[in-house]
């Protein structure tokens, strides 16, 4: 079964969002400050990085035969095996005696009701301390902490055909990032504009100067502006890549054999950066889908038809076309169009289309449901060799919510969610619990966030009851894995 | 000199807007319900489609050796080279004597201080008659007038490098559109849904009823909903395909050297279906050019490197790298991302890249300012042999407003102006000259929208002064071609 993850911000009103304070050690479980994350090596495609092969790969992941959950649920062999039990899908959330989350983060989960064996969500909470990978200036730098940054960062990782996409996932991608921030570390803390070229080497010269520019050409009369947050951005956007092309090369050893979508939210010097994989834009995410990406997916098919394998058109068709039907003309769409026309049909038109399907049940090549995610690296068309991973996207869509902006009160939260939240829940439904919850609790009581995150898992999941998980208005409740992070928009410094 | 069209709707209130009326005979100056539009012959892509080839192409539009204007204008020998004098740049409209444009619109244009020859904009408003192409029940139909359909048509062409592409485009067009809805007649005045299949012959059987679905799949076990709405926005988008295609055949006849950028209005049965080609959001529309179609673009020639011919990347940098840089590390932007991140510099990335610049001053391949219009089918890079078509796209982009759904008073109009209106002149500007022109008349006043479209074209043209036309701000008018049609959206009936 293919999941979705989406996000929703819940109540955007008052009070100050502070910058982070710089941990002094970063000590949290399944801390990202040790071992540095691998960095890739000789990446294809995007092209060739700064630091790419600067540093030796690590293993980061062992391989390993039993599932997880997240290490901080802090959870025993006898908790691990209640997480892991259908029939009670009991709601798991980190221990009130244990140190808490970051920012007084809420979270909560539970497992499917039985759609496969093992719980497919994966979650990641931490603060990541990125030291400087040299001097930007060319002159090589004595590591000193101080002269460091530090980010926040949450991730929801929703599985398919597998949890250990998700798994990696979720212990790699930050480090990914962290990787990708190395370089940005001087010109990030530097308010004059980012240096266009940096040296090859330390030492070297840089050449940022606008001296440099050749003679004036028409469109080249001014150099482009880009700011310290496109730098993040694209930093993240490649860190994506990284963890994908990390995981085309071990997944033997990690077992991966399905992918996973990725919900992640970045806290940076005053910017939250959410990044959206297949999530909906309630406000802050979208879903991509074989419907949302329709036109993405056509193009590619019909600009590379090698792809197709001859056994797929990158036409749509409202319905399968049948032999008998050669000749006469049907309703058709292009890659370039959004309405449809009539199309007199060729027997080239009898494949099957790339594109088929609606809602939840758009597939990709009669396949996939989810269009951007990490790993599938393996992925073919049933009865078929013709790989699918080619179609699929591992780039982010990045959105960026400038926290300073807006004055946080307690009760504005950040809510995150995979599908088995979103499936049966209205952000409405969302926003109520929201209320009554928060409510219910002191403003400054760091607990209520995590009673907000079991609210919301119990609210998907429902109670037993007419040989099924039901909602109060008897509606089916969710039989996926639901996972909830619950972010207070506040910020680190009200909860400390 | 390249030029963008764009579009406003400006006060949408109130007063109920009626479904056209059939008009007994269309009989208006330039008229489409005469000779056929040329059907487009063994179109290429999009693929075949109903009706190719079914009608023999008419030479629609004769070589001409001289400039012309619209014909409602309807400019005597003395008036063609009044409205053709860039010193005096004299505001030209429809004679108040004459017969007044559908739905009383108001038109006025001006033309340039002398950047071009001639006026390079070029307008089209029509009233078009569509006769059914047969009976969709396979029943050969008896011609009637009763049984076809009617649309309201105008149309903004701006041309560049030449005139040409845009005269041809504003005579044939609205015929391509005719063309194209001549197998919807029946169909969309049947409310039941469209069929999914038609006949390939008159007498044939049809096969719309869902019998003749194959065995129930994951992915097809609804058959897709498709709308009357996106047959007329499928057609309207295939119609600028064929538009394209025959300019592509017939230019040499046509002296056509250059393009145009297309702005179009289509009112039929009660929607109007906004085609904005480079155009701005304000709020109908929106500008292709090559900042806004990067990605577009970049996939192209990241897929097919060969269009590049060597001579582009296909890769953003901030400003043009120089062979010293080799081996440093430069700001760089790939297809996928939105951000920006550094790479080594290696030796294909001193190629000239494909997108560069910002502003009006964007360009592809150095060359060309807007990514989406007709024509240009001779277009190279300079001093190159390399073409330029491959990566413009005609594909319009289609929006609907549904006229029905609103009460729409007299002072309720949709702008449509070319270049030389939106680029000296901003949204609420225009809003205060509607507000200002349309409070001095009664509002059953029908030459109020012809007064307004001339206020709008002489507020942006200015007045002579200091060496050159100047608002009265001081600041510089606009030395582009500028036209603009005032549409009244209290309808067809408001003014009979």
């Amino acid at each position: 079964m293919l999941n979705r993850v989406r996000s929703a911000v819940a109540h955007l009103v008052s009070s100050g969002g502070a910058p982070p304070p710089r941990p002094k050690s970063p000590d949290l479980p399944n801390s990202a400050s040790a071992p540095p994350a691998a960095p890739p090596q000789a990446p294809r495609s995007p092209p060739a990085r700064a630091g790419s092969g600067s540093a030796a790969p690590a293993r980061t992941v062992e391989a390993r035969a039993s599932f997880c959950r997240p290490t901080f649920l802090q959870l025993s062999p006898g908790g691990l095996r209640r997480a892991d039990d259908h029939a009670g899908r009991a709601v798991q959330s980190p221990p009130d005696t244990g140190r808490r989350l970051p920012w007084s983060t809420g979270y909560a989960e539970v497992i499917n009701s039985g759609k496969s064996r093992h719980n497919e969500d994966q979650a990641c909470c931490e603060v990541v301390y990125v030291e400087g990978r040299r001097s930007v200036s060319g002159v090589p730098r004595e590591p000193s902490r101080g002269q460091g940054l530090c980010f926040y960062y949450w991730g929801l990782f929703d599985g398919h055909a597998g949890g250990r996409a998700a798994e990696m996932a979720s212990r790699l991608l930050h480090r990914h990032i962290r990787e990708q921030l190395k370089d940005l570390v001087e010109i990030l803390q530097d308010p004059s504009p980012p240096p266009l070229c940096l040296p090859s080497t330390p030492g070297a010269p840089g050449s940022s100067d606008s001296s440099h520019l050749v003679g004036p050409q028409s469109c080249w009369s001014s150099q482009k502006e880009v700011t310290h947050e496109s730098l993040v951005v694209g930093a993240i956007e490649n860190a994506f890549q990284f963890m994908d092309e990390q995981m085309a090369r071990e997944r033997r050893g990690h077992q991966v054999e399905g992918g996973c979508c990725a919900l992640v939210v970045v806290y940076l010097l005053g910017k939250v950066a959410i990044i959206v994989r297949n999530g909906e834009i309630i406000p802050m995410s979208r879903e991509f889908t074989p419907e949302t990406e329709r036109q993405r997916l056509q193009m590619l098919g019909f600009l590379k038809p090698e792809l197709l394998g001859g056994e797929f058109t990158h036409l749509e068709f409202p319905r399968r076309v049948q032999p008998k039907e050669l000749g006469q003309r049907m309703l058709y769409r292009d890659q370039n169009m959004t309405g449809w026309a009539y199309k007199k049909i060729e027997l080239e038109d009898l494949r099957f289309p790339l594109v088929c399907g609606e809602g939840k049940k758009a597939r990709m090549m009669a396949t996939i449901g989810v269009t951007r995610g990490l790993g599938d690296h393996n992925l073919r068309v049933c009865s078929s060799t013709l790989p699918i991973k080619p179609f699929l996207s591992s780039f982010p869509e990045v959105r960026v919510y400038d926290l300073t902006q807006y004055e946080h009160c307690p009760d504005d939260v950040l809510v995150l969610g995979t599908d088995g939240l979103w499936d049966v829940t209205s952000d409405c439904e969302v926003a109520a619990t929201v209320d009554r919850v928060l409510s219910a609790y002191e403003p400054n009581d760091p607990s209520r966030y995590t009673a907000l995150a079991q609210a919301l898992v119990l609210g998907a999941r429902g109670t037993p009851r007419d040989r099924g998980w039901r909602l109060p208005n008897n509606k089916l409740g969710s039989g996926d894995d639901i996972s909830v992070f619950v972010i207070p928009l506040g910020g680190p410094g009200s909860y400390s």
